[in-house]
């Protein structure tokens, strides 16, 4: 094989550290890979990780340790996060999103590569220093931007249903009072989930916090411990409180009549 | 701003590219974000093509003309892909993984990040030649992998959902014959899609052809054109047609008393 230049290797490494967040690769992983030494690695490391800051492309942070290596995680600090947040919040402002009884239509937002691949990243980027075995969604609308949070802490998503389905195996059910105050049921396969793991519960707007009551019950019968919550979207004025410090990206201001609703980001979002 | 050198743009290009795969990005949006002359970007270019198809990290290609730029897509025939597919077939050939009513649990493949990422990339390569303005899914287990589609050929994705909800606004409401033999409705928001666009119908399983067919009648309902369908799991020997050239990432054989299920990727997967 003909020397790789260092040209070559630094596309190479970037392409391969960005398409999977949060992973730790060795450097001896991009050795054998180019045929070369530590220390040139090392110096590629270093290039990237000078790069990354310059671009506002992200972190590549080096992980010392046995377990030690390199890793990319998506977001830095006065990245351009915030003003992607902002752009975000003025399609939702739009008035012709506001449906009869107070509901807001956002369901293009949510399924929209780029606007939920963002968003991912974001969410992640608040929980890379809380233990999360999994991320866990209540179909259906949250899925999108869950996945794609899983996707950048480098964890599974597992998708709770509202219904027994036959090709998901024995399923633990729960019933929980919906927000609406209907009562409602909850379903997970058994083989899910593993016992005694942690979870982090991503979902798409908060209302009165009822399905997302249902997700942390629903986790106890599983034995797993709930890590963190974040919402897409919540209230200024939120009528109930989760757990200790769960998380909006974006916050809705109560609706008055005769006023357009305002939609803001959070203030961690920074 | 001091000079940027080659390293640097090259390492920023392939982060920007491959985070945006199918998008064009003109020469000039790079001569603008490092200061430097369009001959200059062009060498970058050429020296990235070649280090992506050397190293199987997908396809830079040049596009031509007045909307003309640079494109990143990332599946190159000959890639890792097929054994990527065998990998996945191998895992849903673990018989525990068959359930009563010959039904066979991969919603934990379904939602892996790493696995669907994969297949979205695979399933839109097989449609760069088509025509897609957005990808059409029916919740829920097939979300995931649509999603991804989407995102490799840079289009939205839009959800059909079982029941209209009330924060979807108006919608369109269709009946249709599931696999199983039972009237299901599948409905969609009104305003989700642009009369005259083109879609792709990307879902989980295809049993009987229910679901998608029900899909493909949605899609009339608001005058939009079925460019393709796409399944990750087909069945060897399908009972329905839907259209012409549907298309299965992997295939099961029929199962037979006392014999194991067998799962092999399609032949389209090179």
């Amino acid at each position: 094989m003909e020397k790789i230049k260092r040209n070559e290797r630094l596309a190479a490494m970037t392409q391969i550290l960005t398409a999977a967040p949060n992973r730790i690769f060795t450097l001896g992983y991009f050795c054998d890979m180019f045929k070369t030494a530590k220390s040139t690695v090392s110096e590629d490391v270093a290039i990237l990780e000078d790069t990354m800051k310059k671009f506002q492309l992200g972190r590549l942070e080096t992980v010392t340790g046995a377990a030690g290596g390199v890793r990319y995680r998506p977001i830095q600090v006065g990245g351009p996060q915030r003003a992607f947040v902002e752009d975000i919040c003025r399609k939702l402002m739009d008035p012709s999103r506001l449906l009869p009884g107070g509901f807001l239509y956002f369901s293009d937002i949510l399924a929209d590569p780029e606007y939920v691949s963002g968003m991912g990243k974001l969410i992640a980027g608040a929980y890379y220093q809380t233990p999360v075995d999994f991320v866990l969604t209540m179909e259906t609308k949250g899925i999108p931007v869950a996945l794609m949070t899983a996707q950048a802490l480098n964890v599974p998503l597992i998708i709770a249903r509202r219904t027994t389905k036959v090709y998901e195996g024995s399923a633990v059910n729960i019933s929980y009072l919906s927000g609406s105050g209907n009562i409602e049921t909850m379903s997970l396969s058994r083989r899910a989930v593993k016992e005694g793991s942690r979870c982090l519960i991503v979902d798409d707007f908060m209302r009165g916090g009822g399905t997302a009551n249902g997700m942390v019950e629903l986790m106890k019968e599983f034995n797993v411990t709930v890590s963190g919550i974040c919402f897409v979207l919540g209230l200024e004025n939120p009528t109930a409180h989760l757990i200790n410090g769960e998380k909006c990206l974006m916050l809705m201001s109560d609706l008055k009549p005769g006023e357009n609703h305002v939609v803001r980001p959070a203030d961690w979002v920074v």
